[in-house]
């Protein structure tokens, strides 16, 4: 079976990866270092999880807004650990103007030297918290409950489409409470909401739990996240909930009169998710012939290849396309209308076929001389590309048949990519890892996917956790989470060995 | 009469915007220079802008994309023009690490110094161009046509909520064509695309035309314009679209191999707008009780406020409340479903009724223990808040006949605001001001609202337009743009006495 990229995921996954980005046009380097071009394809998909997940922020009673690019230096200073985790790697703004050197080539010119340098936001909790302090007066005022869609900046050195840019997009929810109870009830929220929309619009099976101390967002006394499987066995972090404690609060001197009059300092969490989900779907969902998408974020769920032949028979191909995708669009599935597209610009439908296969637009349609004459289309399923045989699946189907199955047929396809990728991480989970010996042989050089380790630990702290993390490592291991709901532990730690209070999740990671 | 904010527009125009944008929840100074934090109210509107304008733009063909923050300092040295234009005023990121300094206070890292500065993009011609370059290979590329959603920084002197901040949000479309003509006709139907969102969805009646040469942007071969005029008589350049001839293209390197073989130049066009619309709608449609927002961008469009008292009979008035929020909710205006809010939130009807006419909800309803026995509601439009006694309107009506009447009322607010703002922008253009003195008279000091001046000119070039831009500005004056669809010239021109070309746009502006 020959396949529409030049490299299978078998042959080298992280070449198969870019591959995928490359062929599907989703994005591409940008030449300035670090930096991506987020092309229309892969942009249409950022518009969909935005889409989605936006309707569902609002829906839990946030609003959004905006605020500044710039942060001025001093905010970092107050918010010690805040400032050491993030002081590495962020791009400072000295200048405010250029002037020729008189050589032909621009330089900042020195008199244009800013007095106090501006950090472009790694993250927004130092500015946003300034805001809060102005905005809580009372109990009345809370809970303030935002988010902003804003670009952020981190300096990274080794880069990856997606997955770890200098600049990416993202949402960041900030939100401030009377309450440690409310807090740590908004932080539980918000990684539900997050748990959803991974399984439910991204069709992303994940493992929602909270992180162990050394993994914590700088300056957080909790931050939970969701870690998805990709089909090399490593993990990805999706999504991260804060709980932020009264860190920033203090810091920041974000206070209110209580119902009795006293001064009371507040809680703020923190929460965001962004284009790296995008990296998460491609490793989860594609396969050798390129992208595959849920059919809730592909741009594109239907389209239609009219089979040209550069003769008279083409307008009446292409009015029958054009009429089945006005039938299409008319109808509802998932919660919103049907997205069928004629693909009419390229002529070769040869061409387009594999353009759309590796775009991963869940079904695509031919439509020849002969389908109008008998009134049908050609359904290729992008989930179910090949047969038994490895022979591609193009289904001759009556035209009226698929226009009403259609419907069903997305959410078929969107469940179907949903269990396939359960199944995996169901399967990629190895229980009864009960000893160190055992972990190094999972993880032993030369195994290729060996999955996930649920294992169990005494929790250690500071120095004890210090050395945990080291041995773990050695072998290019971390910790991902504790799952929510787990069954009690009942053994002993695989570190310490110390009565295990808790399971964790140990595994290669992105 | 007495109105709920401090100042009214006559006694001082500007403190009466800053005060709009303050008791209307829609801005704040962040603390960082030149940058403002857009609060939910004020996003809210962009939030609704942003739908409607994107959905015309990608009606006419346009894909959303999204290209770097940073822009490295070589690539704005191609295009002299374009350099010339924005060196004087962006951010430049020249570290990417910070440390300490010993004492506590963090400084950039000396050895974390950038070869190449990066530029805060002011705008993107020039690393899309450089994308396009590799884009474009034949005809059958083109024409390639994007638009992006994104924070640009000019640095700003003086700078003005909405109006000039050092960051703000825009679109920017950026387009790629075979021939002059298609990018000249691209370039005059994204212009009609905001003339009409302006006229349509933001009841902003506009002027579209051509910028004299000396308001271009950089680099471009034309720009046109649509302009609005504030309440004061000044006007608002509320969007741009440049025809930017080959320029771009040659320094760029944007050439393609055209249907015979040969290798040929592209041509390119950009256009936006920005968050800067929101400081004309404030300045169009705003009164001495704040803002009123036509119904198409207001975030809620009606207002149910429940008058509780604290006792038993609150729950009541709550349910009526929420039953018609959702009948009306239900309903469809002006192409979507109506946006119906109850604020149960704080304690006080009337602090609540003030707060939503000052952020110009355009219509508030309450509802009190005798409107529910009497099955009515009080409503109270927002552009017509007094009757001619200068009396507070609100109507008591049947709840049932609110409910049907909704869709048509909005629509009506809507076309009410338009008419009005129309009807303003026709009074405040002067025509017949036909030689330099008369325009002198019409702009001599203490003139506190002259408006526009409708002039004829022989549209001089060189030494001679600088002339009569510097005659302008002495009297504050600048040349807004040339009216498309206007009369033939009959006249003389006003500055050099030689027979006229056309008619422009005299104005003071924003």
């Amino acid at each position: 079976m020959k396949h529409a990229l030049p490299v299978t995921r078998e042959q080298d996954f992280a070449a198969w990866y870019q591959a995928v980005i490359a062929e599907a046009d989703m994005a591409e380097d940008s030449g300035v270092r670090g930096c991506m071009v987020i092309r229309p394809w892969g942009y249409g998909v950022w518009e969909r999880m935005q889409r989605i997940l936006d309707d569902a922020i609002k829906a839990t009673g946030h609003e959004n807004v905006y605020f500044p690019l710039f942060i001025p230096l001093s905010y970092f200073e107050k918010e010690a650990e805040h400032v050491e985790g993030f002081a590495k790697e962020m791009a400072v703004v000295t200048h405010h103007r250029l002037k020729g050197d008189g050589q032909g080539r621009l330089v900042p010119d020195p008199d244009s030297k800013l007095e106090e340098p501006l950090i472009v936001r790694p993250t927004s909790e130092t500015v946003i918290g300034t805001a809060f302090a102005k905005w809580v007066r009372s109990w009345r005022d809370l809970p303030v409950l935002i988010n902003q869609w804003a670009n952020v900046v981190r300096w990274e050195m080794r880069t990856r489409m997606f997955l770890r840019t200098s600049e990416f997009l993202w949402q960041e929810g900030h939100t401030v409470h009377a309450t440690r109870d409310e807090a740590v009830a908004e932080t539980e929220r918000m990684l539900e909401v997050y748990r959803r929309f991974a399984e439910d619009a991204l069709a992303l099976p994940v493992v929602a739990g909270e992180k162990p101390e050394n993994e914590r967002f700088p300056g957080a006394d909790a931050t939970h996240s969701i870690e998805a499987m990709m089909q090399d066995g490593k993990a990805l972090q999706a999504g991260t909930s804060h709980f932020l404690g009264q860190n920033f609060a203090e810091a920041q001197g974000i206070r209110y009169q209580d119902k009795d009059g006293g001064l009371a300092t507040a809680w703020t969490t923190s929460w965001g998710v962004s284009t790296r989900m995008i990296g998460a779907v491609i490793m989860v969902h594609g396969d050798d012939d390129g992208l595959r998408l849920p059919p809730r974020i592909a741009p594109w769920q239907v389209v239609i290849v009219p089979m040209l032949r550069d003769d008279e028979g083409d307008a009446a191909i292409l009015d029958y396309c054009r009429a089945l995708a006005d039938d299409l669009n008319g109808q509802v599935t998932l919660g919103e209308p049907i997205r069928a597209l004629v693909d009419a610009r390229h002529p070769k439908a040869s061409v387009k076929r594999w353009a759309w296969v590796k775009k991963g637009a869940p079904i695509v349609l031919e439509v020849g001389g002969r389908d109008v004459a008998g009134g049908n289309v050609s359904v290729i399923r992008r989930d179910r590309l090949y047969n038994e045989t490895g022979k591609l699946m193009s289904t001759v189907t009556a035209r009226d048949e698929f226009a009403a199955a259609a419907p069903a047929l997305l959410a078929e396809i969107q469940g179907a990519l949903h269990n396939e990728a359960r199944a995996r991480l169901d399967a990629g989970i190895r229980l009864g890892v009960t000893d160190f010996a055992a972990l190094q042989a999972m993880f032993a050089d030369g195994e290729k996917n060996p999955g996930w380790a649920e294992v169990q630990w005494s929790r250690p702290t500071g120095d004890q956790l210090d050395a945990v993390v080291e041995r773990l490592k050695a072998m290019k291991l971390t910790i991902r989470n504790a799952p929510q709901g787990q069954a009690p532990a009942d053994g002993a730690c695989i570190f310490t060995g110390e009565p295990a209070v808790e399971r964790i999740l140990v595994a290669r990671a992105y």
